[in-house]
C-alpha cells in the first residue's frame, strides 16, 4: 500500500508556530515519525509540502497515474477557501483523508468551515502529530477488510 | 486504561438505517469490534446507547467519579444542538472524542455544524466503524505517550 | 390497519393552552374524537403522549416491529430543532404524517420552519383537531387504493 | 356548501411533469376525482386553473359575491413570492386552504418558504390528489360542525 | 399638466380590506377624491386599476407615447417583487411617485422593501387617501417650478 | 393649527451638500419657503435645527405640553439607529410625518432603512422642499377632516 | 407564598464547572442558601434538578395544579433552543422568572439567545447564587404588592 | 430546426432604455437580425414578446405540442423571482437557454441572481444582440453533433 | 455603600409611555421609591437621567473619582448601538448593572440585543420599578460579602 | 484577430472529470477543436492550461503588450473566489469572456457565485466545448461589426 | 498648514482604559506630543476632545470657516454607527483622516466595521500615539507635493 | 533597520490600473521613492512583487531566519481571502503593517474585510504611495523608542 501525504501551507513552520495549538514538533520529526509509524503498517509513504495551492493541485493529480492507494491531506489555510483543491480531490479515484493537527472547531469562526472536507472519504481534526497517524491506521485497516 | 463509549440517539438502529452511509454493521456486531480491538490494546471499554439527551447527560457526569480515561462519543442528532451535552463535557477533566460514522460534511448543510465540536479534543468524521476505532489508537497513543 | 399516534410535548395541557390558538378540548376527548374516525374508517388507533424527545424517539423505533402501517406525530415544540427525532423518522419503512392544530405558518417567525416535515409523507397544519381525523383519513384512502 | 378549487401555473401540464414528485394523473383525472369525492360530500365544486397571477387574483376576488363557502388553492410557483395573491386571500371572509401534492419541505430550500400559508385556515403539504380531498373532508367536517 | 393614476393589485377590493389600515372609502370614492383634487389643480388624470403585473407594466410604457407628464403607482403587494415593473418605470422620461394607504413601514418585516422606490423621485407613505393627494400636489408644485 | 418642524443633523449645512441629492436651496431659505406655505395654510409653524439627539427627544418630549398639533421631522443621519428618537416619537399622542429632502431608497443600502418609519404617521422621501410643504398640506386636510 | 424552583442540566456539577464563571458554591450549599432566604422572606421553597428537558417540562406542568406562586428557573444548555420548555412555560398562570448564574451576554455567541426569556415575567442575568436569591425578593415584593 | 425565442418583460421598449446597457437597436431590428441568423443556418424561428408572467407560461407550455427543437428566453425582470416560470421551464423536454443583453452580474446586486439558470441549458449573459445569436449558434452545433 | 443610579433617554416620560409595558409610575416616584429602599438598606443614592448620549458618559466617567461604589444604568433606547456608553462602562473599575422595566426579550427583534450587557456585572430585565430595587439588593449583598 | 485561451485548475483532467457534467472529451481534444474552429473564423489562438492562480495572473498580464485582441478564460474554482485574477482582468483593455463547460447555476450553492463575471464582457455557461466556440464566434462578430 | 484634531468619546479616560489596547500615556501626554510633532512639521494644530456626538458634529462644521486645512479624527465608539458623523465629514471639502489607536481589526467583530471610513481619505489603525502622528506626516507631505 | 517590503498581486501593473483608485505612479517610481524614504529614515529597505500566493508566503518565511525588523505587505486582491497568507504572518515574530494604495471602504462591499488584518500591528489604507511611506515612518519611530 502506498500513500501520498501533502502538508499544506505554513507546515513548513510546524514547532515555530504556537505550540500550545501544534503541538512542540517540526515538520521533519512529524514526517519521521509518520514514515516510523508507515513501516510498522507495511506502507509506503511519500510526504511532501507546499506553500502553493497550484503545486498541492498538481501533486494531486499526480496520484491518477495508479501509484498511490490513499492520499493523506492537511491542507493548511487552504482548508477554508480552496475550491480548486476541492476539485482536484474530487477527481480522484482513491481515498483522501483531511487531516489537521489542532482541532479547527475550537478556533476562530472562519476556520470551522472546510471546502474540502465534502470531497474526502473523513475528516480527523484535533490529535496533533497523531491525526496523521490515524489516517494511516484507517487505510491499513481499509486495506485488510479488502 | 478505561474507556467510556456514548452511543447517540437512533444509533440502536445500525444496520436498519441507510447502509450507503452507516455501513451494514448493527450495533451489538460493532460494539463486539470495539470491544475486541480493546482487548487488543489492553483497554477496557464500557459501552451504552441512548436516545434520551438527559440520560447522555448523567452518563458524561459518571466520569467525574474518575473511574474513566477517556470518553468516545457519537451524539447522532445532538450533536447540532445540544448545547446541554456540550456543557456536561465541557466539565469534564478527562478527554472527549466526538465521532462520526458517516462523514457529516458531506450531507445536509445543517449536519455540518457540530455544537459539541469545540468543547472536544478533537474529532474523527466519516470512516463507519473505523471512526471509533481510530479514537480507542488515539488514547492508547495517549496513554504510551505519558 | 394500525395507526400510531404520537402526541408531542405540552400536548397533555390541551384545553389548558391558548384556546384561540389550540382549540377548546383536552387531550382527553381530543383522544376520544380520533379512536371514533377510526373506528369508523375500521382503523386501529394506538395513541401516546410524551414530553421527552428520547421516549419519543423509543415509540417511534417500537413501529419498525412491523405492528404499525402509518404514524401521525405532533411534534409540538421539538419540529423546530429535533433533529434526533427527526432521524428516527428517515429510518422507518412505514409513512409518517406530520400535523400541527394550529397554522404554524401564522405563528413566531422561529414556528415556520419544521425539521421534521422533510422526513415525513406530508404535513397537515392548522386545522384543529381535524389535522389528526384528516391523516387518519390520509391513511385510509392509502390502504384502499393499494 | 360551495366551494372554489384554484390550481395555479403549470398545473394544467399536470402528469407530464416529474411523475415521482406529483403522481401520474392528469389534470382532468384529478378534477375528475375532486368532483367525485364532492359528490360523496353532497358538496358542489368549481374548478379553475390558471398561469396567471392577475386571474388568480381575479377569481379569488368573485368569491366575495358570496356564492362560496371556502376555498382550496394550489398557488405552484406563486406559494414563494406573490404577496399579491396573499393579499388578495387576506381580505376573503371564507377560509382558503393552501394545498401541494408534493411535500414542499423535500425539496428545494426556496421551496420551503410560503408567502401564502399565514394568511390561510391552513396547509396540507404532500400527499398528492389527497392534497384537494382532504381539503374537501375539512370542509366537509366544518360544516357538519357548525 | 395630464397624470396617470395606477391603482395596483387588490386595490379594487378597497372597502373590504382591514378598514383600520387602508380606511373606509371604496375605490370609487376614492377617484371621485382624485378627479376633484385634479380639477382643483387644474390638472387632467386619468386613473386604471390592474390586478395584472403585465397590464400594469402595459399601461407604464403607454405613457412614452409623451401623453403624460407623471405617474402615480400604488404598487400593492408587487412593490415587494416585482423587478419587472421597477424596470417599465426606470425606463421613463417622466417622473414616477410611489404612494401607500397605509404606513408600509408599520407592518409585516417584508413589506419594508420596496422594489420599486429606487427608480420612482419619491415614496409618500402612509396618508391614506391623502397619499394620492399629495402627489398630485407635489406634480402641481413642479409645474409651477417649471 | 400648530405645527413643530424639526431639522435633524447636517440639515444647517443644506446648500453645502451635495446638490444634486439635497436641492439649492439653505436652510434659512427652506425654512421660509415652509413658513410662507404655513401662512397660506394658515398654520403656525415653529422650525429648530439639532444636530445633537439629546436635544432632538428633548424638543419632542416638549410637544407633550399639549402646545402642538403634529410634528414634521428630518432625522437625518439618525434615521437609521436612533432607537431613542424613535421611543420619543413612539410616545407622543400627535401625529408625527417623516420627511426626507433626498429619496432615501435611492442611496447606499444602510440608509434604506428607517428605525423612525415605524412609529410615525407616515413618511415622504425624494420631493426636496416639497417634503416638507406636502407634510403641511397632509396636516391641513387632516384638520380639515375633523 | 410558595416557589418552584428548577435548575436545568448540569447544575448538579457546580463548584466542578469553571469557578470564575459559576462561583465557588456547590448546588447544596446553592439550594441551603436559597432555602434560608426563602425562610428570612416567610415563603416556602421547593427545589428540583434534571438534567432531562422532558422531566423539567412536567415538573413545570406540576404547578398547573395551584400550588405554586410562582417559578425561578435556570434553563442551563436549554435556555438556547428548547421550545418545548418555553411552550410549557407559556401555559402556566403564575410568573416564571429566568435566571443565570453567569452573565450570558459575555460569553459565546450562541448564549445571547434565550429562546425561553419572551415567555417569562423577566430574566436576571449575572448575579451568581445572588441571581436566584432576587428573583425570591421580587415574588417576595410582589406579594407585597398586591 | 425550429426554434422558439421569447422576449420577456420591457424588450419591446430596446432602444429606449438605457443604450449604455442594452445596445442601440429597437426590438424590430434585433428580431430582423435574429431572423436573418436563422435563414443563414437554415433555422426557422419563431419570435414572440410578453409583459405577462402567464403569457409567457402558456407559451413555454405551447413548445409541448413537439413543433419546437428548442428555446431561448430572455426572461427580463422576472429572470430574479419567476419561479412559475421556471416551474414551467422544467416540465419541458427541449432544452431551454437563457440570454441576457446585458452582462448581468455587472449590475445591481438583486440581479446577480437567477431562479432560471438552474432549469436552463446554459446561459449567456452580456454580448448584447449577440447573446441571442450564440444561442442559435449552439442549436445549430447541437443539431450537426446528433 | 454609594450608588449612582442612571436613567436613559425618554424614562423622564414615565408614566406616559405605554403603562402596560412601563408600569403606571412616573419618574418622579419610582425615584421616591429608590431612594427608600436605599434609605432601608442603608445605602446612598444619586440619581439622573438625561436623553443625551454624551451626557451620560460624562457621568459614568465621573464615577472614576472613587465616589461611588457601583453604578445602576438602564440605557433605554440606548442599549442597542451606543457602542460609547459600553466603552465608558467598560473602563470603570466598579460594578455596573444594567437594568430594564420592560421584560426587552418580549418585544420588538431589534429590542433582544444589548450591547451594553457584555461589560456589565449582570442584566436584570422585566420587573418594572423592582428591577432597580434588585439591583439596589444586589449590591447590598455584595457588600455583605466582602 | 488573436485571441488567448486560458483553462484554470484541473481542465488538465478534463475527460477524467464527471463525464455528465463536462462531456467526454480530454483538454487536447478540445483545444483542436477550438483551434480548427478559429482556423475556420481566421482567428489566430494561443492556449494555455494552468492550475496555478499566480501563472494565470501572469498569462493575462501578459496581453497587456498589446498582442491579443481577447481573452477567453475558464477560470475553474478560482471563479468563485480569486479576487486577485479579478484584478487582473479588471486592468486589461481588451474583452475578456468568462466561460464553463457545465452550467454552474445547476450545481452547488457556491458556485453559483462568480468573482470574475462582473470585470468581464459576458458569461457564457453550460454549453460544453460549445462554450469555448461561441465566445470564438463572439469574437469573430465584434470584430466583424468594428 | 492647519489641522484639527478629534479625540471622540472616552479619550479623556487614556491611560486609564486597558493600557494593552491603548498605551500607556493620557490624553494630556498625548496631545503634547501631537503638538511637538506639528510643531516640528511646522503646521498648527488645534485639538478638542468630545463624548457628544453633537459636538463633535458642530466641530467639523466649523472647518467650513475654511480656517483649516484637514481633520484627524478618533470616532471612538461612534466610528461603528453614528452615520450622523459620516455625513458630516461627507459634506467637507478638506481631507479627514480616520485614525484608531488599537488595530480594531483584532478586536470585537463590531469593532470591524467602520460607518465613517468610507468617507474619509483613509484609516490609520493600530499604531498608538503614532496613529496620529502618521496622520501629521500625511499631512505635511501632501502640502509638499502641492 | 531592515524592512522588507511585499507588493502583491497586480502591483506590477501600477499606472496601468485606473490611475484615479490608485494614483499614476509605475511600480518603477514607487519602489524609488521607497527606497529613497528609507535612505533618509537610515532604513535598509529591500523589496519584492509576486502574483502567486505560494510565492508571498515563501517571502514572509524567510524573515524568520531574523535578518528582518518588520514587514511592509500590500496583499492586493489576497487581502479578502489567504487564510494562508495570514496564518504565514501570524508566526513571524516581527511586526507586519498592512498597506493599501487605495481606502479600501470606498469601494466595492468585499473590499471592505480584510483577513489578513486581525494578525497584523496595524493597517495605513488610502493615502496612495504615502501608505508605504508612513509605514516605513512608523518602523523609524517605533526603533527610536525602543
Amino acid at each position: 500500500m502506498r500513500i501520498l501525504v501533502i502538508h499544506g501551507p505554513n507546515m513548513n513552520l510546524l514547532g515555530k508556530r504556537d505550540q500550545s495549538l501544534y503541538g512542540k514538533h517540526n515538520l521533519d520529526e512529524i514526517n519521521q515519525m509518520i514514515q516510523s509509524k508507515a513501516k510498522r503498517l507495511k506502507m509506503e509513504v511519500e510526504i511532501i509540502q507546499s506553500n502553493s495551492e497550484g503545486e498541492i493541485i498538481d501533486q494531486l493529480h499526480k496520484t491518477l497515474d495508479g501509484d498511490y492507494d490513499g492520499v493523506i491531506i492537511n491542507p493548511g489555510g487552504y482548508t477554508h477557501y480552496s475550491i480548486s483543491i476541492r476539485d482536484a480531490i474530487e477527481v480522484l479515484d482513491i481515498p483522501v483523508i483531511e487531516v489537521h493537527l489542532s482541532n479547527i472547531y475550537k478556533r476562530e469562526e472562519f476556520r470551522r468551515n472546510s471546502v474540502i472536507a465534502p470531497v474526502c472519504r473523513g475528516q480527523i481534526s484535533g490529535f496533533g502529530l497523531d491525526s496523521y497517524l490515524l489516517a494511516l491506521e484507517f487505510f491499513n485497516s481499509m486495506s485488510e477488510n479488502n
